[in-house]
């Protein structure tokens, strides 16, 4: 979609908490807006400058303060990479489940402000589930800590969990204290092709009212098989309308009960082709396929807009269908890859952008998809957040009261309004911008 | 601790979310305070009136009014009792985890109002944990609605967590759409015995380091252990100076691979006896020492000041061993008895209630206590909440700055400060009422 992308006063890269108070200590008595900034791999433009602000980028707070594998926790600066997490505790046989797309260059920073998901999610949830702490700059340069050390507490009201997942528009996180859990063994891994989404959308039910728990269970479209096919030249099924993909890291004979179990429930479903394996690098080629979709994805047009729905785990083939639907309305390809396990689809509007004609039919299409999403029981953000694309399709789902109690809370602890300005909240047309397209990460 | 406990002006029993509105239009518009009350059970007064309020009792809005299989979810009204709705969704091979030792006549309103816990929390985590929206009538008798039913979703702030564990203080839950799990398999069960608190201590740790999650991990002390032989004559080894209970629901292989795992920890340890059985029968007569715990304590003094500690896994040995060093300094008995795998350990002060210099001591253990658990990095509650008795520790915890967020999202929220007056913040004198003993459930 169109997020604005003003230019900055200023740039700061601090590297303390204590340049964080300065920085917010100066902007509240100047009453300069601060656009707080990680990695910049969001979706959303929520850490696009607006012009005029001071743009707080993390990176520099990069360090992992502590691993205690006694707590089974780390405490981090907000600018360590995701995956330099990961690194970090795999020697002790930790495992940081969090795993965004981006996982390479997203920071934690970023991770913790927007709440994101990835691939785990079906198991081990998001990043708002893996948090027992954070230090937070509040818009008056005053430290807050929030939570604590340990995996239970019910001191107060869950700050933490506010701070988390609200775009930057409550406070800057300096540190964050985060739980760990056990490696997972080794996954067993199965693929499956289908001539319907009806039929994946029927086995991701099973999935769910058979009570298994698998690890990952990822879903493409045909145009996203045949995408990947054209970039990979990996002999998918071009034939297959769905490719199911699954994981289970239960370890030993429960993996591949699990992994046998999703086998009979593919086969019992009409699946093309079931395959499975528990060889780490065979995995690795089969889940290449969903990786690469994006990358292939951004071959097939100019314009992508990549829309992040998640709806009832019930209402996945619905969803799959209807995008089809809005597809032959706006005469565009829609291409949809998903989180299917936890309902968190992915479709993307495929248009050329030099086309007008195109571009307003392309948005057309992201509105009625987020419009679809909502009627079977969605939201119109299952990951990537509101940033200053959604604004107005927020107050769509949230309505006014909930909107009211949103704006009474950021007015309570931003009341000059400094923080992330035109982020999950309208902006009253201050400084009018240019819209500037910027669809991709 | 002491709760004050006064007398309201009325008490409502609502049938509906509309009888809610019309109890909160009416108390915002004659500025008449509300303390919302669900089963009783609290363990620190939140849900006890002052003098002049309206007491809002949920009990009546008792309806399960929702179970999709499909997608793994239950809506329930605020009354429903916690365990009507395990029992409610059994049949349908789905479970809903959170435990609280009273979950046979509390409710589910009060659970979330709380973010209560039980011995599940270890694997499964708290309330807060399996929520995934609400229905709340402000304090201006205004519907919010927080949240939604999939699985993934970050439009907006955290709303449903920041009313989960609010103590009533920010509204009344009238709905909740609460997550389910399958149903877990039967559990494999262990009970090992050791001369000291210190070993079960390194049990714990080492339970945390090898990556083992148990369903369950409790410990009691030699007073809780020789209490409950006494009530029992369950023949327990009335020598031992802890004993350690372990469940693993993982099924099959692993689990009797997990139990393996735990007896070969506790003997590497020096247990003077470990135990294991898959018989579900024989698991429940093993399990009914740790139930019957409080009962038994409650025979040994005409007082009890049960505690509630949270702390990093690796200090629950220093904590248990302190908690003994606070008993000898006060002349009194403190039993322990705790949900070792998270930490939440809960020591009880036992005294004699008649005694005016045993009641003194007794406090001052029970405050000892607390700042012993502050002191090793933990929380002055891992469960059971702040409510009326631990008002001053909560602001001990979390210092200024967290206060005034704290304060400010309350005035942002109930202006009039109706909602529960003098639970979470202390009350500027209003009233002072002599305090009430009610030390337990």
């Amino acid at each position: 979609m169109f997020a604005e992308a003003g230019v900055p006063a200023a740039v700061v890269l601090p590297r303390s908490t204590a340049d964080v108070v300065a920085v917010m200590q100066t902007a509240s008595r100047h009453g300069v807006p601060v656009v707080p900034r990680g990695g910049g791999s969001g979706l959303v433009g929520a850490a696009n400058a607006v012009d005029g602000v001071i743009t707080l980028v993390t990176t520099r707070m990069d360090a992992v303060l502590e691993v205690s594998a006694t707590d089974r926790l780390a405490v981090v600066q907000p600018g360590v990479v995701t995956r330099a997490l990961r690194d970090a505790v795999a020697g002790l046989g930790l495992y940081y489940p969090p795993d965004p797309a981006s996982y390479d260059w997203c920071t934690l920073g970023g991770n913790l402000a927007m709440d994101s998901g990835g691939l785990c999610c079906v198991k081990y949830g998001v990043t708002s589930d893996h948090v027992l702490g954070l230090e937070v700059v509040l818009a008056d340069g005053r430290v807050l800590r929030t939570g604590r050390r340990t995996v239970k507490g019910v001191a107060g009201y869950d700050l933490t969990r506010l701070f988390v997942g609200s775009e930057g528009t409550l406070g800057v996180i300096t540190e964050a204290t985060l739980s760990l859990r056990p490696a997972p063994a080794t996954p067993v891994t199965l693929v499956a092709s289908f001539a319907s989404t009806a039929q994946t959308g029927r086995v991701v039910q099973r999935v769910v009212t058979e009570g298994l728990v698998p690890s990952m269970l990822e879903v493409m479209d045909r145009t996203c098989i045949r995408a990947v096919d054209d970039l990979m030249r990996s002999g998918l099924d071009r034939d297959a309308h769905a490719l199911l993909m699954a994981q289970s890291d239960a370890g030993g004979e429960a993996a591949v009960a699990e992994i046998a179990a999703l086998t009979r429930i593919c086969t019992d479903e009409g699946a093309d082709l079931v395959h499975s394996t528990d060889d780490a690098g065979e995995a690795d080629l089969l889940l290449a396929a969903r990786r690469m979709a994006w990358p292939a994805l951004q071959r097939l047009g100019s314009g992508l807009l990549l829309d992040d729905v998640a709806v009832p785990r019930g209402r996945i083939a619905d969803f799959m269908d209807g995008c089809q639907q809005v597809a032959v309305r706006a005469g565009l390809v829609v291409a949809v890859v998903g989180h299917a396990g936890d309902g968190n689809m992915h479709p993307t509007v495929v248009f050329d952008q030099t086309d007008a004609d195109q571009r307003t039919r392309a948005h057309e299409a992201f509105d009625a998809i987020l419009a679809l999403g909502l009627e079977l029981g969605g939201t119109i953000t299952g990951e990537h957040g509101v940033g200053r694309i959604k604004t107005e399709w927020l107050e769509r789902e949230l309505g006014p009261v909930s909107m009211s109690v949103h704006r009474a809370i950021k007015d309570a602890l931003d009341p000059q309004g400094l923080l992330n300005p035109g982020t999950m909240f309208r902006r009253a047309a201050v400084g009018d911008l240019p819209a500037v397209a910027s669809a991709q990460a």
